[in-house]
């Protein structure tokens, strides 16, 4: 990885992020919005300095010679990358980490690993990217003799390409950037891109249902799987590789969105997409944010299928869409490989208009063919600055841990009929909530995708906090967000996954015979229930 | 039902399909294409001819109340409408009928059946329309002191329509033409047109994960249903309904699929279409059927999304399209209810051209605003023509069994790399075992679904069979036409399901530990095994 090395407590590479002098800058300004004297910046818990327990397994030699227990590797990997565990580790709280962290070559390997946990009585955690904002990849150990973080960045080659079908085989370890450089060459892209993209992995995209770069029709990455290979303690999955089957209900779908829980993904065939040449996006302002909703119904519902079409609210729109406040904003984009988008986007843009939206910069339209950027990852145009914008969101949200403040975000989706009365409640609960818990705080809301029957909502919350205290004030905020959201219809995760953090909602959410079905079929695939306990299910 | 009653032997209504005078015109057609002096025209056994054994069970009062144990509903409920159902009803071999027919007027009537049942030790066989073509209604009671055939189709409404989220609860027993008059009032449409659309059911198109009417994009039933309500022995399962959800795998898609084998689906809220206004049709002619299939890739591929896109191979479109032969012809259909289709016709037709296609009779473009016809379901110009004609086909083939006719379709789905290996295998297979059965006969193909990265080729058989021998002829037949697909990489069905006629090929294309996984899950909800045996897996 060039020589740069993952941050073991926070997002991203060592030393990206913003500097000292950047994040003094964020601190005043956060400073003066709450009115507070100013914010202090601490430091985070130094690596030297951790003291962890001692690994409680020894696993055979066969095993360890593809295993870590360096505090580096154990420390870098107790914790996902939720706010609650950036705070956690960024203080050097590290009660429970991995007693080892495998990073086997190949499959033959993890089923070794596997046998012997299965054995030894030791859980395995899967591990992709380690971006997990749900608690996915952290475990307590408890009921076990000992846990293996099991890191599958070595599986990271697209195998084969099929350009008939336009499909890859895929090793499930391959972060974002280094699958989207190896099919560039060949004009191909996945076009998958979740905001953790860069510190994120096929198989964690498909062990959580991903939700995927496209704001509208076929996003989650579940659509785009045409087979995939899973490991299993109790032996190797493989599914047939078709563009559609209706032969009894899909393997695939049982193993997406099953959060390492019944085994290992370990490579799959993906549906590819040609790198689009024509684009077409405009910022549609409304006045009202309920008729900007209503238009970007209308929009979804007219079978026009924008690859953007998120609304902000007056807030969010005024911190990341520079509207000067007052209005919402829809922000549309179509694009395609094969043909000019300007008509689906002069409908929309038409079917907003007949909601109070204006367009007062226009459409822009923009053909690509033969650009010079177009190898590029970080240069593609207009998109490309949105995208990187995007995935950089991680390391200010660090930066301001560093400063005590409050800052996560939660998603979740729901029938268009039931959006006001869920988006009152959420507002009503979480403003209190922000209230009672940081004495002051901003929440705001995007759509990030959108269907036909409903959008999904994304909140962002900001308050500011006191040191020490953070993990437990969030905690305060998050579960009066997720009581509204269950309370008025949502789901508890549109694309963050269940985690162990989002589990008291999900199992309120989900019907009980069906986890029992769940159990039952864990039970098969995985009879000593080694695979990430907890997560979705308990045995 | 307006005092039409349903053929206990064959598709559809009685008295309906071609009379006698129209029969033995076809007949004599087929006997000078075959070269035969001629084609005896049999009769259906009687139904006052059938002795049908006794009911082995006598059940509770309380629920032979909604039961029927007379000749007409066990001899209509003994077998699906594959061409060997129909051969078999028709020559009155009727060995092994349900004892009893269930028309529970309510779920809580089915569930009281399912607790008699699983104590009685009596299997339950889920029925909607009874279109099944793979014996998934079929059962022989091996094992079981009993079997009755659980008919739902009293469960016939709308019960709620949400008009804002566009989406409906429906009961799950509905057959395609009631379900579609009780949304036309409300502009509304389900737009899932099966072949078997006037006798099958919401249920039906679900527990088999149904392909409907449009030929790309989202077209499975699996894509339209936004929650679901399923009666297991073991309690009621209702998802919540959502545009979307990433909280785990998705319980809807355990139940897509599961053919009556886990419980009864007794309603689902599904999501809706406007009712198109805007159309544009053409057929492209092309000399060569490898370049029809290279122009069929590159417009799915464009990332165009057509309602209609079949391909008709040379003798399918002599046959259905009239083409006069030697041409294959890509039937393209667009339409939308919001905007007019010119553009996106446009394009494929150019690119058609890239290929060698040609269209002579040009783009035909309608706008049905305020039309006269819009209301009625048979009457929708060319696409209400062509859906008629489509789902009347079964009424013929009823026709050609009365003449010994061996007459039947199977499907699959490959990925575009294996189309022209597995269409050659097919080809030779079930050519040499035409030769070898019926000594003469032919095969067509087109695709009735066609994905991004594969086609849904569909094969249809005609061959002159030998009265008495229909049967075990066709079967001959279908197994060399089921082992070709498998080899070449095609799934065992597309969208006519497993049942049990698919099942030795189903078997071996599943993977072992994933129907270990299925059967672990029905296990759970349905403990005693009532639930259609032998379907899918084996306990």
């Amino acid at each position: 990885m060039d020589g740069r090395r993952r941050s073991w407590w926070g997002w991203g590479w060592e030393g990206e992020g913003p500097n000292k002098e950047q994040t003094e800058r964020i601190a005043a300004g956060l400073a003066t919005r709450f009115g507070l004297d100013g914010l202090r910046v601490a430091e985070p818990a130094r690596l030297e300095d951790l003291d962890l327990p001692a690994p409680r397994i020894r696993p055979p030699d066969s095993l360890t010679s593809f295993m870590s227990s360096s505090t580096y590797d154990r420390a870098g990997h107790t914790y996902g990358k939720a706010y609650r565990d950036v705070v956690r580790a960024f203080r050097g709280q590290l009660e429970s980490p991995p007693d080892y962290v495998a990073f086997p070559d190949d499959p033959g390997q993890a089923a070794a690993l596997l046998d012997w946990a299965a054995d030894a009585h030791v859980a395995v955690i899967p591990y992709g990217g380690g971006s997990s904002v749900v608690g996915g990849v952290e475990f307590d150990g408890r009921g076990f003799d000992g846990v293996v973080s099991i890191d599958l960045s070595r599986w990271d080659r697209v195998v084969e390409i099929d350009h008939t079908s336009r499909a890859a085989l895929i090793q499930a370890g391959v972060y974002g950037p280094a699958l989207e450089d190896q099919l560039r060459p060949h004009g191909l892209t996945l076009r998958h891109f979740p905001q953790s993209f860069e510190f994120s992995t096929l198989g964690g995209w498909i062990a959580t249902r991903s939700g995927g770069h496209y704001a509208t029709a076929r996003t989650h990455i579940d659509d785009f799987v045409e087979s995939m290979t899973v490991l299993c303690p109790s032996g190797t999955i493989e599914s047939r590789r078709l563009p559609g089957s209706g032969a009894g209900p899909s393997p695939d779908r049982l193993f997406l969105g099953s959060e390492g829980t019944l085994g290992i993904i370990t490579r799959a065939w993906m549906r590819l997409q040609d790198r689009p040449r024509w684009r077409a996006s405009a910022a549609v302002r409304f006045n009202d944010y309920f008729g900007a909703v209503a238009a970007t119904r209308a929009v979804v519902q007219a079978g026009l299928t924008p690859a953007n079409c998120r609304l902000l609210d007056e807030t969010e729109a005024a911190m990341s869409a520079g509207s000067g406040g007052g209005v919402s904003v829809l922000v549309l984009g179509f694009e395609s490989a094969d043909h000019p988008v300007d008509g689906p986007m002069g409908r929309a843009v038409e079917i907003c208009a007949g909601h109070g939206g204006t367009t007062p910069d226009g459409v822009q339209v923009r053909d690509d063919h033969g650009a010079a950027d177009a190898g590029s990852t970080s240069g593609e145009g207009s998109v490309g600055t949105w995208r990187n914008s995007f995935i950089r969101a991680p390391y200010s949200r660090d930066a301001m841990v560093a400063m005590s403040m409050v800052v996560d975000t939660f998603e979740t989706a729901c029938t268009w009929d039931r959006f006001p009365e869920l988006h009152a409640g959420v507002t009503e609960s979480v403003g209190r909530a922000l209230k009672e818990v940081c004495g002051d705080g901003w929440l705001t809301c995007r759509f990030t995708h959108v269907y036909p029957d409903g959008p999904a909502p994304y909140f962002s919350v900001f308050g500011p906090g006191r040191p020490g205290s953070e993990v437990s004030q969030w905690d305060e905020i998050k579960a009066a967000a997720s009581d509204a959201v269950l309370a008025h219809g949502g789901t508890i995760t549109h694309h963050h996954a269940v985690g162990r953090d989002h589990r008291p909602w999900y199992d309120r959410q989900r019907p009980d015979l069906w986890a029992d079905a769940l159990r039952a079929a864990k039970a098969s695939l995985d009879p000593a229930g080694i695979m990430n306990p907890g997560v979705l299910i308990d045995p």
